[in-house]
């Protein structure tokens, strides 16, 4: 087989002919990446992790944090310290915008073409492209999704999926159905549940009639059937966020981690024997940080972190699986603040233990600023001052009369909040949104040697083609 | 000679004892990097380019600008897309701090230890640490520095000097004489001129005495012989920003650019057999950065990326060089925003054609509000709404009778135009100052081949001294 033909264009690698023989190219003993593995094999396995939304503060945050806590480096940056990966840089550009949102991201890593932002898979001329994981699944390889966001949005869609419009998750919850995919994890009971789709149809029972599984909490997950396909929904919408499921025991109880679904979703899918793909993705560190909920981001990226570390054990014991570790674009470009108490304030983090969301709940226009201080005191571990006090207490009286002031549909004021904990935490926000910075991106495993320092987003796609010698039939 | 005394700790290389033979050890074809040069050799020479204050927004910002303006890359991201340099992410936090100065931060690499913000390698027992610029003028290698802030500002002085405060810029320059290095280049007049140091010390005419020539216009650097040491100072402080620099004719020909000064401090030091060391930083990337001035950062960056091609162009053709392009911390975290209209005000930016130090200059108290909008209308190339105009305008009108509304010694209203620009060009910013962000490293050359994707901002000096197999004696 000609590999040459998986190259959308010559940018992508700079490795000339020695490309039919990959044995021979790949033969050297590449410093970036110790010899955890063969060199030049072909990967017959790709699990590829993505921490959606996760600014280069982000990853800088969680690692400070964790780092400051136990002396241990988040899984993340230990692979770098260890020397076990590749890195790179990626332009995640959409078709119409130089700042992607997660549809247009995913879909050109998915469907290797950027489309325009709001889309999956979908050209403004009315074309579809092929979702990679359709492509993997034709060349006889087990696929699937999880996440901690609805298994129909835009990351996992982006893999599996055509739309011209990213918001259609029922129909994306069909689309599921009809491409049988092994494994799909993750929140959207609203999507296929008959109650609550707009049709009701009853998706869960046509899964079922197609032979999957159909589980919907921790425990049914923990004791599903691994030899057979399994569909897990575990939640209206989304998980809860990290931080809130860990303190809160009837969370943990009834939702399974991102590391405990990725467990699954491997051990379900590895029996496969002309292997596997699998998209893991955090989908609430974006979540986290459009809400600039400071706790909230840091737990979701340490989630992720578990899960790059179920990831790890798996390939490097297997021997035979790439795995990408990445993210689809900036957000709100969180940042620890210079100033002389930067250190203490940024250790106050540690003793955060709920999200905002949960937090601005506890509050009521009824309460006065002195409950308002016991709420903040009791889940950030914080003295506020009196006017920070007044003020939070200020959008909710406010709110009993008009939303002024308030910037998001759950009517909450989150970036009041998080303006007040930056004058006790010396984290700062650019923003409520997505930004245009080049991500970060790490490979570890067979093809990750073929990996530059700079990529575009569409390049991955026929990367991961390459790597796993398929062939990009549509 | 036993490679090994080089290493301070055992985490900066995992390669074992096969370092007695570097040559053994690199023969190997790494993947990361092409042949562009041949591997395991010792570093003869080494510049080090680093862009103060830039964010991983910065990097891409700066990119994106080019690229939509010409189709090409940086010279940076280049490098990257040519696959010719190793990469990777630095821990930047100093001793007190996780955000650290520019005086920590050079400490760091010029001493090899993490020193408290604000102190020159000093430490809180007293002691301080050799610069490592000394290091290598005991291997008998010339040293050199070129800056567009004063050549005893703290990036150049943390690899050159010594100081329990960084901001003792008088007692810098004399150390400068004491230790003869052999190209300094920079900002600073008020630091070497007699009728301006608190000592009236003719500082100038002491390095005439010392065989210097002393050069303080562009005509004068170009001219200069470059057999004999050279002390540059141009102007009493910084050099003018780049964008002010080229579109005044008067500006671009008193004072050199980056690359200029890059080109004439590697002429005059490439003639040593043993070969030399140069550190070269845009000082006011950081500058910009603080004043959140979107077309200073840009164009300061620019003015970085075209030293990086007069560092490369030297080094591919050498083949003895090690090139690092790197940042010592983040500053502001500059992020494109998301939004339907990103792309074309981003685009906006092409058409500024002045810092906003200056256009902020041209705006008086008794201006109307049309006038100013004539102003920002020149050099921004926007009609701003009434209402902003209106804003700005108040700034000075408040001048006036008090200070309110003004954050910085030159008591211009630098926030207020970088939010009324943001409106227009959809650039934001987190803060005016440092971010604790890991940050952006590139190597080429030999010995880029050790590069980890991780490593701590200590690390850098051991790995420069191994490079060069330079030992490290005080």
């Amino acid at each position: 087989m000609n590999r040459r033909k998986f190259f959308k264009n010559g940018a992508l690698f700079t490795l000339g002919t020695t490309l039919i023989n990959p044995i021979d190219t790949f033969a050297g003993t590449p410093n970036a990446i110790d010899d955890f593995v063969v060199k030049g094999k072909k990967a017959k396995n790709i699990i590829i992790l993505v921490s959606d939304g996760m600014s280069r503060g982000t990853l800088t945050i969680a690692d400070q944090f964790q780092y400051r806590k136990t002396g241990k480096h988040t899984n993340w940056i230990q692979l770098y310290n260890d020397n076990k990966v590749a890195i790179s840089s990626m332009d995640m550009s959409s078709k119409n915008s130089v700042v992607t949102d997660s549809g247009a991201a995913s879909s050109s890593w998915g469907g290797g073409v950027r489309v325009n932002n709001g889309s999956i898979n979908y050209n403004e001329d009315g074309s579809y492209n092929t979702p990679i994981w359709q492509k993997f699944k034709k060349a006889g390889k087990m696929a699937g999704c999880v996440t901690t966001v609805p298994i129909t949005h835009a990351t996992p869609a982006g893999f599996t999926a055509v739309s011209n419009k990213r918001s259609d998750m029922p129909g994306i919850a069909v689309q599921y159905l009809e491409n049988e995919y092994d494994v799909m994890l993750g929140g959207g009971d609203k999507y296929f549940n008959a109650k609550k789709r707009p049709d009701n149809r009853d998706l869960y029972g046509d899964f079922k009639q197609k032979g999957y599984q159909v589980v919907n909490t921790r425990d049914e997950l923990l004791k599903a059937d691994t030899t057979k396909p399994i569909l897990g929904v575990f939640g209206e919408e989304d998980l809860p966020y990290t931080v809130d499921r860990i303190n809160q025991p009837k969370l943990a109880a009834e939702y399974p981690s991102l590391a405990e679904m990725t467990e699954v979703a491997i051990n379900r899918m590895k029996k496969n024997k002309n292997g596997f793909v699998l998209q893991v993705e955090s989908g609430k560190v974006d979540w986290a940080a459009h809400a600039n909920d400071i706790a909230g981001l840091i737990h979701e990226q340490l989630a992720f972190d578990e899960a790059i570390k179920v990831a790890m054990d798996f390939a490097e014991k297997d021997k035979n699986t790439l795995v990408i570790i990445t993210t689809d674009h900036g957000n709100a470009n969180p940042g620890i603040l210079y100033g002389s108490r930067a250190n203490v304030e940024f250790d106050t983090l540690q003793n955060y233990t709920a999200t905002n969301e949960f937090i601005l709940n506890q509050i009521k226009g009824s309460d006065n600023i002195h409950r308002v201080r016991e709420i903040v005191k009791q889940y950030n571990g914080v003295d506020l001052h009196k006017e920070d006090s007044t003020e939070l207490l200020s959008y909710y009286t406010k709110l009993s009369t008009d939303n002024e002031g308030l910037y998001n549909y759950k009517k909450l004021p989150y970036k009041a909040i998080s303006d007040i904990q930056k004058r006790y935490n010396s984290v700062g926000w650019l923003s409520m949104d997505h930004t245009g910075d080049y991500v970060d991106l790490a490979m570890f495993g067979p093809g990750s040697e073929n990996l530059k320092p700079f990529m575009k987003n569409t390049d991955l796609h026929y990367f991961m083609l390459q790597a796993a010698e398929v062939e990009n039939k549509a």
